[in-house]
């Protein structure tokens, strides 16, 4: 155990690291990581158990800056741990570093990008679901938190699943420095009332002063030794502490000291300092316990019969979960809907539920990506737009998401419009790095599902509440990026794209057109995104110019717009193709309770609509 | 006063035609309904104000059921109120009717839309916020809550702005029922645990037996009594209660009693009635006092100089604050980011700090919005994606809001991904009536805030941190789904389409090419959405059907598509002439922390990318 002084020493050699790094900067939050110092120095020096020559060691603990702006504070302890050297600390915020402006994990010791606020609780929370009931590993997650963002109503979804699943590997530590980015905090320094609520969400409640470092020392110890809640820290703490001349001020946040005033700070602080810590190793080199991987067995359908997506979703994830050990399923209080209850009941170790948090229930497949498992998050696809920050974030993070949502578009019928998804596609397709899938038929969808296991990344899967047609072979295959030309001749006169529900119209509206002497064909986009440029083109080609896109989603960014997307180009690409003519076929007006049918063709979207466009289109 | 016996006739009836309506209707939320009818029989007969005959009265009570689900109760309020008549209750989920499967604002007597859980409340403590600082009335706001919805973060959000603005007008009645959708709740019936919560927060709690009449009505009366923080009724109830067949059941959730099950719960409960509650009118006719507005004064900024559009935005705010005094403004603790402040100390009455809660942001700005009030909310762009799902139910709330989000796209710099907003356009255009602005000067922002006070509806500003250079004259019009075609001539060969920070690289390309004899028209669509299809139309048959779309956006759902958008048709409408070759400019990789300019380039998105862009089209 190192000393009371040594402690205080290296608090100080992070407040002057902070200090450095963003002041070279030009921008950043050195006043919000010198609050912190002090926490950080002990943890660093006596509880942290890390490996940091082996950032990918399972037994490592986690330590996730909630309050993600105090980034400079994370990296003066990865220098004083030896993990980067103080030269790449004082590239922060450049260009090309990795030393970026808040947390991401380009930095192997960064498990998830943090700053925007809230969120570095509920992934923790995650993290602990898969320590205490997946890995059984002793592995700890700290969590810093500020008190801004204590505000957040993630953080109480986090502190109530925390609770509920009494995660006494979890501990939190809040930086109460009493003023945020514009001003004083709603509770200042009244941390009886952090601990309150803490309390009553389940949580040991801890309050000390934060820069008394005995205290410090005590408080982790204590948290340590919890066995059934986890704990939060509640230390009062001075924003800019260890500089008199910005100590407690508002107006210091988010803001570089000036060359001058950083040399006068670094001289408060007693100077540069070079220490360097031996941070303990974990207590254990246990390797989780997983059996292997066998194949998978999807389950199949019989073609012709009648199956809701959203069933085969359920059926689909509990065959992966049979297959790959590592298939985690999580939900938000609906899996009766979604069918996630079909792996929960087969499964029940491997699913977690969620309650209504979507928000935490996105962090927790966050988390459990983190090590390693392969999470599926379920719940009503409108809901996902709950969590939209979150899934954001997930993208920064690099995360290994699935996301499943059920109930999409005015096809629900009569529980109207709070419960239809008609945007989920829009806000799913404008997720760097992922892919969107539309299933039609249940077939499809659980070769989908196999197609989303195999993808790291963010994945998103829309089922349907009704049931549909099994029109393919489970033998079918269905890459990511690939569409299926259902329909076609040589006399073409024009193509419609439509995926899902719709996609049944399109065949309805087919069959119609037939018997009257007009060919189409037919496409099913199941892959929104990617979207299958090739076939589209050569389609557009072959049909005259001349498409129908029909969605049961708002006109804006969903399959039409992702139609649309594969006649365009990009600077330096392939040129782009002269557009098609494209007639749009989407909700544009509020839906209401009614009948899936009546719903369907108020919004123009069945083979009724499908047939007028395309006989508009040849004229 | 009524007496107990006609409290529980009420109850009974209410019990009954929640399973009478959902029973015809085959679906719906009986189950839910009968747990809660108790308390809103009560309600009904001593305690709403409302003058039914005049819903717009400014000094009704406001009844919001968070719970939307139970809507079949609601309704069966409004019959026994004489609002509905029993065969429109009846019309319940049928196609054409009022009585949507969740309470919708198409009937005068609901404010919101609900069914989202956990919006309800937020919406609630807006309203309070209204009433006791701005209207001063003295109606109050009845929140019926479930407890599945007691999960939601957004609920604590609500608790903490509720309990720090003292809003004593808020009384919360939470149907303790114990059984979500899918199996028992987190809490079930441990009231003690949700008074805890909410007491942390600083409301005052009581816990009763919610199905005691006398309890009820002595907590609605401890409630009313108080004076400076709201009130959370902790009712223990039965769902199911008063049929035994279903009382305290699982399974029973979300589903309509099959008819023979029907006829034996109303003969159970005693039958059909026909009560009518004379219910109490407001208790004062006042009219809440509000100067007449003036004509708006902007703010005029000299062109050539440079300002940043986000303080254009805080000025703008101030000149319709002084003009019109129906205009409020929230913020989510970045004020001085947003420059929100500048409303904020102006009018330091009529600003209202939200903290770091964005869900609430939007719910409270909702809530002036039922009041009649001009709600401008802002944060950091990226940051409403947290509130998606608030900015979606608003939609189907026929809310009107003004939001604006600034330090959007990788020009934001340093900072790092975290706080780049590269998804917000694709988010905004997916909301049903929403319109979406894209200024790219200060005096351009000043009139495009005046468009969002003149529209009804959701509107969107999208701000950027950076100063640009101001470009038009004060005295320019911007109507919503117009554009500035800012350079053209005869000979223009490529039409570039940019708006905000990129229009200033469109005009930086214009000179270079224009230096290397290529002539290029140049838009400015600031509106994105309606998107200017005239003009466009127009410039694609005037440069030989070439366009280069150019933002600081993903790739997906932003300015590029709403261009190609521009090209497509719907059923019935006329399709484009001439249709272009677009080749979209925009972010397609993971930005870092780097100067604007740096990460402008790396994105592709500046002039030299545009030159490129355009040569390449030209060959």
């Amino acid at each position: 155990m190192a000393t009371p002084q040594q402690w205080h020493e290296l608090a100080q050699q992070l407040r002057v690291d902070s200090i450095r790094s963003t002041t070279k900067a030009g921008s950043g939050h050195p006043s919000s990581s010198m609050s912190a110092a002090d926490l950080m120095a002990v943890l660093l020096y006596e509880h942290l158990c890390y490996d940091f020559s082996n950032p990918k060691s399972p037994n490592n603990d986690h330590l996730i800056f909630s309050k993600g702006h105090a980034a400079p504070l994370l990296y003066a302890m990865y220098k004083a741990a030896g993990a980067i050297s103080d030269e790449e600390m004082m590239t922060l915020r450049q260009f090309g570093s990795r030393i970026e402006g808040h947390p991401v994990p380009v930095l192997p010791y960064v498990d998830v990008a943090t700053g925007s606020l809230g969120q570095g609780l509920p992934i923790g929370v995650g993290i602990g679901l898969a320590g205490k009931y997946l890995d059984k590993l002793p592995y700890r997650i700290w969590v810093l938190l500020g008190d801004s963002e204590m505000s957040e109503g993630s953080i109480y979804e986090a502190l109530e699943l925390g609770g509920h699943y009494q995660l006494n590997n979890v501990i939190a530590i809040l930086d109460m420095n009493r003023l945020g980015q514009r001003g004083p905090t709603m509770l200042e320094w009244n941390g009886d009332a952090y601990a309150a609520r803490a309390r009553a969400f389940g949580w040991h409640a801890i309050e000390i002063d934060g820069h008394n470092l005995d205290q410090i020392n005590a408080a982790y110890k204590e948290a340590e030794a919890q066995t059934d809640a986890p704990t939060l820290i509640v230390a009062k703490t001075v924003k800019g502490k260890g500089f008199s001349e910005i100590e407690n001020k508002p107006g210091w946040h988010g803001k570089a000291l000036p060359p001058d005033a950083a040399e006068r700070a670094i001289k408060e602080l007693g100077g540069e300092r070079h220490i360097h810590v031996d941070v303990h190793k974990p207590k254990t080199d246990q390797a989780p316990q997983r059996p292997p991987a066998q194949p998978v067995q999807l389950p199949k359908y019989e073609v012709g019969s009648s199956v809701a997506t959203r069933s085969a979703y359920g059926d689909g994830l509990k065959a992966l979960g049979a297959a790959q050990p590592d298939v985690v399923a999580v939900d938000g209080e609906v899996s009766n809907s979604t069918y996630a209850e079909t792996f929960a009941h087969a499964f029940p170790d491997r699913y977690f539920e969620q309650y209504i948090e979507e928000e935490q229930m996105v962090a927790s497949a966050v988390g459990f990506g983190v090590r390693g498992y392969q999470p599926f998050a379920s719940t009503f696809a409108a809901f996902f737009t709950r969590a939209y920050d979150f899934i954001r974030m997930a993208a920064i993070s690099r995360a290994n998401i699935k996301l499943c949502g059920s109930h999409a578009g005015v096809s629900i019928g009569q529980d109207g419009p709070s419960q239809m998804a008609l945007e989920d596609l829009a806000m799913m397709r404008a997720v760097w790095s992922s892919i969107v899938l539309y299933p039609c038929d249940a077939n499809q969808t659980a070769h989908l599902l196999q197609d989303m296991a195999d993808y790291t990344g963010i994945s998103y899967l829309r089922t349907t509440r009704e049931k549909t047609p099994v029109i393919y072979s489970p033998d079918e295959q269905f890459p990511v990026g690939g569409s299926k030309v259902l329909r076609q001749s040589g006399e073409d006169k024009v193509t419609v794209v439509a995926a899902g529900i719709t996609l049944h119209e399109a065949l309805k509206a087919y069959d119609q057109l037939k018997g009257e002497g007009i060919a189409i064909r037919v496409i099913d986009a199941y892959s929104v995104k990617p979207i299958d440029v090739k076939t589209l083109r050569e389609a557009a080609q072959a049909t005259g110019g001349k498409i129908v896109t029909v969605e049961d989603h708002w006109i804006e960014g969903g399959l039409g717009d992702a139609v649309l997307e594969a006649f365009s180009g990009a600077e330096g690409s392939a040129p782009a193709a002269t557009l098609p003519t494209v007639v749009k076929l989407a909700v544009r007006t509020m839906p209401t309770s009614g009948t899936p049918e009546e719903l369907m063709d108020a919004a123009g979207i069945t083979a009724k609509h499908i047939v007028n466009a395309v006989k508009q289109l040849v004229g």
